[in-house]
């Protein structure tokens, strides 16, 4: 950065910021809900977010469609009309009742970044995209990551006829915002990995690492894949008064004992995690020894050796704790994800970046899935996280930042995009 | 019995226990559900059921009456009429969905035995009442023990204006079956304790005990009491994939551990049984570490001190837990209910009879309330347990009990009113 000081010290009130944190505020004056802040796949609040997004991508000298599926392309043209193009965006869309930073941050810091290059006239020697992703969260029809998976060619075009809960199937949703809602456009979003140099995704943690050791950003080595199974406990029903506890097969108490043994288990590796997050004793009753129990099981960890050994291990576990028990145990498997881990060039040029604005060095796995799962499917990726306040609560009105992370976040994108070598 | 040998022998087709479960089948011909035997507190069933019941006592030799609460009240009238009265009973209104022998075995193998009695010309040394009590379940007004209540002076009054699902008081309930429904004649059923020489009660065990041991019948030692909690933890709600394993505060793998905690416990003294019926992650999604989690407890055994040290003990042991994992719990005690000790000398004659039947002589407690819990209040109580069918199964259509178990069970009644002295 030697040279450029004005680009990364700027006045307090035109932080970097202060200026995307300003935008996220009124970026979460367009909800589907009046008290909460909800934004589902092509709801009319979806749209005027989209068209602020636009604007304020114009603003910043970039040139700006909207794809097929609505997502909000800003294209800061290279000096160099035959570079390839970097991508770096998030998604705007929300669950239900989210906060204002998760995914946004990652279109707007970008946004007032290649703001700053333009008002100072700095090209790059590569063209950037700024991709506002139209839908991650699910919210609408239930099948995340639409947006991102349309560019790198997965979008599922049966999902088309989904319908969301008032019956409007998503390819009249996409015509009523404006969009051709047919399989030939949606094809046509695939990205030529030829002309793509990599993908960078700035994203809050949402969960507390960062901010339990006092840092500011780090730099993510793997998106987490995940498997999802339920569990189900069938024993004995009885008398609780009557059955003496020997004579028991009792479906909750075998359940307790298996969530403990996932519980350790899932302790036993640094990335890896685990956690049963439903229980169900159906018609139970305070007297009444469970004859049935129900759970479900979400193990995740950096790499997907890590994770199916512990899924391997777990399920063993489990048969065992039935089996002694006299009760019978079955598993079905929901959802199985790959992880994606992040390309090593990109993480080290990220960490040097880190490293040249004072932010320490620091990598960890995402816990979470984030549209770089996708992206990485065809071309390198890699991802910043921001510290979350509130003990990293995320999907949630109390998801926060504080401005000074996000001004360190802006000025660690900016070197590497001076840094970065398409 | 020497010197009756008609009394005890009988052919097969007049057996007490075959009379006995004939009447059973007859008398769930009664019932407020289509394809299920539902009786609750003073229906249509309910009155036809008394008036069945009635009709065969007065078969037996028996004066009837109807009383207050609407109890079946059947009295074999002594030789001497300065004598006092030996009660016996059990209730008939069952459970939603209930069976055949719950209770009513208890009110239909006294009348057997008395009938054979009659008809062969035999009065006691003593009055002899058997009570079709009309409601133990709770199943219409909540609020169980009621007929048993009423003769020990501790029906609550205020309970005549509690309404049903359809809003029908108990008092309109009462006069629209031609009770009074009036304080005055509920108080008036009191029994005078100096009148009554003790209460027996046969009833089906209710669980596995016998059945596991391979024995007809047993000497109820205790009926137990019990104390019911709710227990509710308050955690940290997170993210499952971000949340690493060591900053969790997992409200549901806390109840896991404190759920094996009060097995363990209650494992550890022999009428000792200690139950979580019932668990819920309030809003559990699979993907999210619970915030709450809650469970009830129920907590039994032979005596008070024995199921009071082990609640204490529970409860310290889950405050420990919660203490060490970071969460919040708290207690709310919903039920306590004393011990009931049968009397040593009823239980010490009701043993000579078993044995002089052949039947073994093996005592065990009751883990479910019963009619004698409430009679033991004003009289020396006691209860002879027939063994179970199906693994113990009760409040359900598949409890069952075997002829020849009740057949021994009505030899036992008899040899107990020969050798009974009021």
């Amino acid at each position: 950065m030697a040279g450029e000081p004005e680009l990364v010290s700027g006045s307090p009130s035109l932080g970097l910021g202060a200026l995307a944190l300003d935008w996220a505020q009124q970026l979460a004056g367009h909800s589907d809900q009046a008290n909460a802040l909800t934004v589902a796949y092509l709801t009319r609040a979806h749209q005027t977010a989209a068209a602020e997004i636009a604007g304020w991508m114009i603003e910043a000298g970039m040139q700006v469609e909207i794809d097929a599926v609505g997502n909000v392309v800003g294209r800061y043209v290279s000096s160099n009309p035959a570079a390839k193009t970097l991508l770096t965006g998030s998604h705007f869309d929300t669950v239900k009742n989210g906060g204002k930073y998760d995914g946004r941050l990652g279109i707007l810091l970008p946004i007032a970044v290649v703001k700053r290059l333009h008002d100072h006239g700095i090209r790059l020697p590569f063209h950037l995209e700024v991709i506002a992703f139209a839908e991650e969260e699910g919210l609408r029809y239930r099948s995340s990551f639409l947006a991102s998976s349309a560019l790198v060619g997965a979008f599922d075009l049966s999902s088309l006829d989904s319908v969301d809960e008032d019956g409007v199937s998503m390819r009249d949703a996409m015509r009523a915002a404006g969009l051709p809602g047919t399989e030939e456009a949606i094809r046509a979003l695939r990205r030529d990995p030829a002309r793509i140099a990599g993908f960078i995704e700035v994203h809050i943690e949402q969960g507390p690492v960062l901010l339990d050791r006092g840092l500011p950003l780090g730099v993510v080595t793997s998106i987490a894949g995940g498997v999802r199974m339920s569990a189900k406990i069938e024993g004995q029903a009885s008398h609780a008064g009557t059955t003496p506890m020997t004579m028991r097969r009792d479906a909750a108490a075998a359940a307790a004992e298996m969530i403990l043994a996932i519980e350790s288990r899932c302790a036993q590796a640094p990335t890896l995690v685990g956690t049963v997050g439903q229980i169900d004793v159906p018609n139970g009753a305070t007297n009444v020894v469970p004859g049935r129990c129900e759970f479900s099981i979400d193990i995740r960890a950096g790499d997907d050796r890590t994770r199916d050994e512990a899924v391997a291990d777990v399920m063993r576990v489990c048969e065992a704790i039935a089996k002694r028990r006299g009760v019978t145990l079955s598993f079905e498997r929901t959802m199985t994800v790959a992880c994606a881990p992040c390309a090593p060039a990109l993480m080290d040029l990220l960490a040097e970046s880190l490293e040249r604005v004072g932010a320490g060095h620091f990598r960890l796995p995402s816990g979470a899935g984030h549209d770089a799962m996708m992206m990485a499917r065809i071309t390198n990726a890699c991802m910043l996280f921001v510290r979350c306040g509130n003990s990293g609560i995320s999907h949630n009105p109390l998801e926060t930042v504080v401005v000074e992370d996000v001004d360190l976040a802006g000025l660690v994108f900016l070197d590497f995009l001076r840094n970065f070598r398409a």
